[in-house]
């Protein structure tokens, strides 16, 4: 299976939830203190204990990059902990020139073997290209992000009209030769995403934002709901593998992510 | 010294030029495939050539990255080459939410020790805070690029009449209480470069694409002379060090390096 054909695979097994591993190694529950290695046992059982449920596994790079050497090391090995037929998100959020986006591209898509990666489009089309050849990988392309400088930049108004975001949405939809791309769409920009639900189409959504930043599963479905989108992951990072910080952690977040599929399949089947 | 008086002294000392050490492992002298790290030999050399002449070392993250583990460990002992009163500047581009954008900051100014670092504003000033929080270091955030991609998004013009690259230095005008913002302006924009003079005002400047990229260093110094701008890098990575790959790699780059900071001196003090 290429990337979007895991992504629609868990969507029609009603899994939506794409959890992020955002493994901070000081705040992890006590009790694997005495582990070798404590952030790779939390992403092990983390894994364990979630994969069957999982749409989706975003690892954020800067968690692991800030680590150094180790750090590399713990993402080769979680990768490993991850079935096959769930996607694999490497959030970089990287866009640079040419030549330098093609190292980028290589280490996410080749030497990781990530099935998707998140990308920053400012320095325009060329700094996406060494993605987007990559056919059967999946770019998630920053469109409307769920931070509050979301305002400073993608939500000015252009002189031909557009939000710039709206500009990127539409940029986007031509550089979509492989249908390769899909978009980040905050859920805290609820408004936005209604109004431009016609102009996103069937570009797969990576929705981040719920929980700890303020958006919420519930409008999110409900918008969604009235589209012809049928291809999304809301992602959950510290929502589920924070959700306990005891004992019980791996079980807290396995029923979390039972809550929140089932409260997504009801809301978008209604 | 801080980040920005390192740069001052080296303009003082009428030192330019950025090395860019964009160090690819499949582009090396021959000779060097001989030693046991030839990347490393290869940085060691041509910064052993180089370093009273060079005014700041940047390593593109991505070069290094994308030999995982291996490609770490070389970055962080190229940096221990680099004498502690020339400038270093982590190029990564980065930008994300609030608590990641923390890690990345601490990653490249604490882990690595970076003077200075590059930055993707798209998402915004919560962004960029994490980075100009550390008020010794230097921020040169993209203002406008050297690629073509940079017409994309930009160059958009914006309801209110500016460029979206103007609407960014505006802002990072505000940002810049504590006096540790720079902007990236890309070499191949000369007329942007000229027209905006007064808007850039003081803000040390890094300045990619002359040379493979097009752009041409004595229209940059020309420009920049009729200006009150005194801080600024031009930066040439593979015009450098890729000036020869033979024997003479070393000395074909302090070569360049001593042609470079000549002319420009002459032309900015006509």
């Amino acid at each position: 299976m290429n990337a979007k054909e895991k992504l629609k695979s868990a969507n029609q097994s009603e899994k939506y939830i794409c959890v992020g591993l955002d493994t901070n190694p000081k705040k992890l529950p006590s009790h694997l203190s005495s582990s070798k290695n404590p952030v790779l046992e939390f992403n092990k059982r983390i894994i364990e204990s979630t994969k069957d449920l999982a749409a989706a596994y975003k690892l954020n790079l800067a968690f692991y990059e800030s680590e150094g050497v180790k750090g590399l090391q713990n993402l080769e090995e979680t990768l490993t902990f991850i079935p096959e037929k769930v996607l694999t998100i490497a959030d970089g959020k990287r866009g640079d020139i040419g030549n330098t986006s093609n190292l980028y591209a290589r280490s996410v898509f080749e030497h990781f073997n990530f099935d998707s990666t998140t990308l920053n489009p400012l320095m325009g089309f060329d700094s996406l290209e060494p993605f987007i050849d990559y056919k059967n990988k999946l770019n998630f392309i920053l469109v409307l992000t769920s931070n509050p400088g979301s305002a400073n930049f993608q939500k000015q108004e252009l002189k031909n009209g557009n939000y710039l975001y709206q500009e990127v949405l539409k940029k986007i939809h031509n550089w979509n030769n492989d249908k390769n791309c899909g978009i980040v769409f905050g859920a805290t920009n609820i408004s936005e995403l209604r109004d431009n639900l016609e102009l996103i189409g069937e570009l797969p959504m990576l929705i981040p934002g719920v929980g700890a930043q303020g958006g919420s599963v519930d409008d999110v479905c409900t918008t969604i709901f009235n589209s012809n989108n049928n291809s999304f992951l809301i992602n959950s990072s510290r929502g589920i593998i924070h959700k306990s910080l005891g004992e019980d952690f791996e079980k807290a977040a396995r029923d979390e992510l039972i809550f929140l599929n089932k409260s997504i399949s009801q809301l978008i089947k209604v």
